[in-house]
């Protein structure tokens, strides 16, 4: 479909590099940005342009920051020994939201992923080991999605912290709470059964 | 979910703003323009603040345009005699891509809906009537939606357009090409039977 402005052309191309936004969908937000009063306009790009100027990475878990260092890494609150290795900051929030979980975070920044050109030097994982051998952690959490590259990446570092004496553990898979069990797929019930649990009555 | 940084809430609340996007899908699209280079963002937000700056509506039609009139309007080839009316600058660019329709438009900006506040006066209907008075249309096609406010609207027109020897017809509503008898609605069903069209054998 060929549009009748070159300028409502670009907006529409640019906006569909988004992620999960087609060229429907582009040409929808462009619209409908269009139809806006400038003021609103310019509200939604300085806010863009805002992030991009001032949101820092944590020097120490890399976790998003308005700051040098996170909320979570300088809050004393926090526990010191446990250290829980996600791929994405949105790992964390999703972590965060559970409230479980006290101790601190290191945001890999993807997964090792030969196919996707992403090698463990593109990954935060030397400033992880650099956290470990400062000594004071106990336990590593590996909280990576369940996948083949999360596996080895989990692996990966594993290997490579071997020497340490570290608590290494990974998150439970399972069937999800309020669930079906005919529903689970195979690997998971298959997994569900290895790792059964005693059972306490109820709660 | 509490995010951890004041900017990156501020970008991800504006861009949950655009149709079609959530929360968790703005935080995602947040995220990756966090991930991309500086001139890449910038290259990004030029192109909305070029489209809102540059863009025009054609002064005759209202459709969207680089110049003062739009391509469509300023084409000496377009039969001047019939003026098809559509609620948005979309509609115009599915009709185009069709190939068949070689008269002009009108872009009304929308359908009359007392429910979200759209008045007859918040459409372009007064310059649609200023150009019927011109006198040389012959033909008016009503190309909006099949909804109770675009009937309304094409009511509307229609009304005010009664003084004036016009030709006033609608799209045909009717089973769409390519799909199965048994999935269209009743309302649809009924009205291809009622608008049944002589058979002429095979194309």
């Amino acid at each position: 479909m060929e549009l009748p402005s070159t300028h409502l052309q670009n907006a529409s191309d640019q906006i569909a590099t988004l992620p999960g936004i087609g060229k429907k969908s582009a040409l929808r937000i462009a619209l409908n940005l269009l139809s806006r009063n400038k003021e609103e306009v310019e509200a939604f790009l300085k806010a863009i342009q805002g992030m991009k100027e001032n949101v820092r990475f944590c020097s120490t878990c890399h976790n998003i920051s308005d700051d040098l260092e996170c909320s979570i890494c300088s809050n004393p609150k926090r526990d010191n020994e446990t250290l829980c290795v996600v791929e994405d900051v949105r790992d964390v929030m999703a972590i965060e939201a559970t409230g479980t979980f006290k101790g601190k975070y290191h945001v890999l920044g993807g997964v090792i992923s030969p196919m996707d050109g992403v090698s463990p030097k593109d990954l935060n994982i030397e400033t992880l080991i650099q956290r470990v051998e400062q000594g004071s952690i106990h336990e590593l959490i590996f909280a990576l999605s369940p996948t083949m590259e999360g596996d080895t990446t989990n692996y990966y570092i594993f290997k490579k912290l071997k020497d340490h004496s570290l608590v290494v553990t990974t998150l439970s898979r399972g069937i999800a709470i309020g669930s079906e069990l005919h529903y689970a797929d195979e690997l998971t019930l298959g997994r569900s059964f290895q790792n059964r649990q005693p059972y306490h009555g109820a709660k």
